[in-house]
């Protein structure tokens, strides 16, 4: 009998929202404000503009901007067009990006006016893109995003089903070749829903966007907040001054920080004169937050209801929540504050070793996660989608420990782990020794090569400001709370991480300057 | 490429529980206590003893009990096996229940000890049955339950995916044959994510299930809390004292009452007596709830969170929430708090006009459900499926209106509307204005042939104790809320209303009486 239902396509939300909040404002983006009537208009638009493009069911659309309510006429456009999202890491090269458009054949590019000045490389880099429009100045070749918009016949929905594919997140590129995570309608909805709560949010809820928007974090952001009925704010990029104002400014309830941007906050100057009260909820992810940072944040926003969450490109982002209630004392107390929580409502996890079995409580392996909102595979790339998704379940990689009560800790990535003398030394372990040190504003620990011992703990610092790199105070201050074959061997200063355009502090990149210097810039 | 997804079966709440929380109290029935490690062993033998009897991927297997723990182990027990649940309504003669249990060609059925003298003749009625399994006293050619359980083997889970079917659900027995509702465990998972919240729910949640667990409502019930990893309460059936009693001694939470059953305990003799401010979260739905009822009720309950909710079988529950904050005093003023709320995150709402058009906001037509919650059809009814299911919209063939916000508002049931003179006229909105007579206990408001006005509205009551019926009074009553026109004809006072196993008054059998009434019992 054929499945007659249809349901968990991604523009569902969206015929809610005009349907029951046609004049409500739904995005703010600085000084421009759209009611959901309005976007439902435009998104109608996008789709008929699109189809007569030649965008068959399934063909991928590509944006390259930064944040802006232009993201949601992408995401909510193109599904409705039948299309599938390609959004483009902004960190990328003209190299990069042309390949993440051409392994996947994708014919039609977005590109904001601050990116508009990379379409001639683009073009030239990207033989499959058939049409490119832009919010930016006329270019030869191009079509004007917002005339083209206005002249376009709206079209109904091509209601898509669950299993569609809904999106292709280029990622891993800081090692290898990007791999294009395909992930389905169903799976998107899922991770969504599994951290929006019921829904029933009270009115006035406002969730502002601050991670880049083409990551799957900050995606799976979006869709929460449009199950919620939620308000939209924009901001370009993360700015600690207007991303203050902006909350104040918009009453904003919802946010969803990175640690760095955290730190950041904080760090600021002007943090004090803003009122940042309005926050309800901060959810934190993308990167282990350091215990020091995490007091911090509690301290400083006191009202706000923090949930940390984990997840990856390959399971539609969250798979784990530690709520508000885990946020509490009895949390300190037990040091359940430091784990990433537990299972969401559409996620299984478990802790595997090297043979596949289950590994007993409290003991490390590869966290696995099975559920609706893992993704079905790496695009044309079946060998690397067999490895990751074996027996249904994906191996994400990472090295994590589960408590007695499910409460998942994060040790490293499986690559990040180092291996000195014959034993595993977790770099996240270390890293939260050395951040606890006043002197200490960032840190990343990564593998050195070693002739003797094989690899040796490296320490990469940024140093607060007044403060000097002192390696034997910070070994010192590391050995109270860590073995000492865990401490660093060799201290690195630098006055800025290199970053992704997550917000992750680029272990690779580390590491691979790591492997050129000498002996190390200090104590061994 | 295949899809090396697997989520969204309905076992999966239970590998988390069973992991997490293994030496936690799962299940509280009277005096008998299991965590979940219990549950989990009890589950993997009903399955090994499921299978050890023939059961293939697929089959049907039934239940005939009161609430208890046993229907945990029967839902879950089945689910882990592989097979699909077609639990029996209580409330069934043995014609009835034969004819749900051979007309899905159910082989096998679990009878507890309570419903145990039924087998004999169950038996006779039913030769699909190949074994049967009770609680009760040895009976010939009957297996014990527990003896069986005890002997089995446990086996591992036979995980099904989210379409493949999860339960049989006869429904519709008040007017013709029962159709089977089909259910998938992903219908059934979106039903319960959509208003569990995000899972998070804070340690010491405890669902009680007061309503039939046959019911579709009281089924999802159990899988929100499973969701949410709550505790679970169970009372062999809605008896006031005992329902109160259990409330106070367990802590109990959260609660899913019908309008009958809130009545039922307001109106209790020994309701003051009980401390029932455990109680968090309230959820009523089954029936619309007169304003009268839910004044009461949330002046008599004022700390616990007030959620409505509407949905039915087809739709796996349900589809419309109005949540705690919709409860409060602005939506008294603005009448908000009379409505069933707003479309859940799985589904989509729409109120047609015959023609199927959508009705402007404010008119009343018939409500369409679409979402990933929505019933795979009625087993082997292939006609009634495509008439249920036009464009993959549900026609649930209730009548409703939504207002400028998408608040939803049930009008009746489009069989219980009254044609009178050529104007429509909605029970439920008679109902509401007699249920706020001080006289009035219960009322039903159904159509009595007429040969002038081809039908006329007449009223069935149950008087307060200490009151009597007097029409004069009531019509004048009404006449202060609603038209001429739509007032009582004629008044018929009862003792006792015939009810559904769900609580729902069975208007069917009040039409069928009222046919058979002369020209009624007062005034015309």
């Amino acid at each position: 009998m054929p499945d007659a239902r249809t349901g968990a396509y991604l523009t569902q939300p969206l015929h809610r929202l005009i349907r029951e909040l046609p004049n409500a404002i739904a995005t703010v983006d600085r000084g421009r404000r759209r009611t959901w009537a309005q976007v439902g208009d435009r998104i109608a638009r996008l789709a008929g503009l699109l189809i007569d493009a030649g965008l068959r069911p399934g063909d991928r659309v590509a944006l390259l901007a930064q944040n802006s309510d232009l993201y949601l006429d992408y995401m909510l456009g193109v599904w409705w067009a039948g299309g599938v999202l390609n959004p483009v890491n902004i960190r990328w090269t003209v190299d990069e990006i042309a390949f993440s458009l051409t392994d996947c054949t994708t014919s039609i590019l977005i590109v904001d006016d601050h990116f508009s000045p990379m379409i001639p490389a683009l073009r030239a880099a990207a033989p499959t893109l058939r049409l490119i429009l832009t919010t930016g100045p006329a270019a030869p070749e191009c079509v004007d995003y917002e005339s083209a918009l206005a002249a376009a016949t709206p079209v109904t929905d091509r209601v898509r089903n669950g299993e569609d594919l809904a999106a292709i997140l280029y990622t891993g590129g800081t090692t290898g070749r990007p791999k294009g995570v395909m992930l389905t309608h169903r799976a998107l909805t899922a991770s969504a829903m599994s951290h929006a709560g019921s829904g029933e949010c009270a009115p006035g809820a406002c969730m502002m966007h601050t991670a880049p928007l083409f990551h799957v974090g900050a995606m799976a952001g979006v869709i929460a907040a449009l199950l919620r009925r939620s308000r939209h704010v924009f901001v370009p990029a993360f700015e600690p001054e207007a991303v203050m104002g902006a909350i104040q400014h918009n009453g904003v309830t919802d946010v969803f920080l990175v640690p760095t941007m955290i730190q950041a906050l904080l760090d600021h100057p002007r943090f004090p004169d803003h009122d940042l009260s309005s926050i309800e909820r901060l959810i934190y992810a993308a990167s282990p937050i350091s215990p020091a940072l995490l007091d911090r944040t509690v301290a400083a926003m006191p009202r706000a209801g923090f949930v940390q969450a984990y997840g990856m490109t390959e399971t539609s982002a969250i798979v784990t929540l530690l709520g508000p209630s885990d946020h509490d004392p009895a949390a300190y107390a037990s040091g359940r504050v430091r784990s990433v929580g537990r299972a969401t409502m559409s996620a299984e996890l478990r802790i595997a070793a090297p043979d596949g079995c289950d590994m007993p409580p409290g003991e490390a392996g590869e966290i696995l996660v099975r559920g609706e909102s893992v993704m079905t595979g790496y695009w044309n790339r079946p060998q690397e989608t067999a490895d990751a998704l074996q027996a249904g379940w994906m191996h994400t990689g990472d090295l994590g420990r589960m408590d007695e009560a499910g409460y998942l800790y994060i040790m490293d990535r499986l690559k990040d782990m180092i291996l000195t003398g014959g034993e595993n030394v977790y770099s996240a372990e270390v890293e939260a020794a050395l951040a606890s040190h006043p002197s200490v504003q960032q840190c990343a620990v990564v593998a050195r090569p070693d002739e003797r011992w094989g690899e040796v703990v490296h320490a990469v610092l940024v140093i607060r400001p007044g403060h000097a790199l002192d390696p034997q105070a910070l070994t010192a201050h590391c050995r109270q709370s860590i073995a000492g074959y865990k401490c660093p061997r060799s201290f690195e200063q630098r006055t800025v991480m290199p970053l992704s355009a997550a917000g992750k502090i680029l272990k690779a990149t580390l590491r691979d300057d790591a492997r050129r210097l000498e002996s190390g810039s200090s104590s061994h």
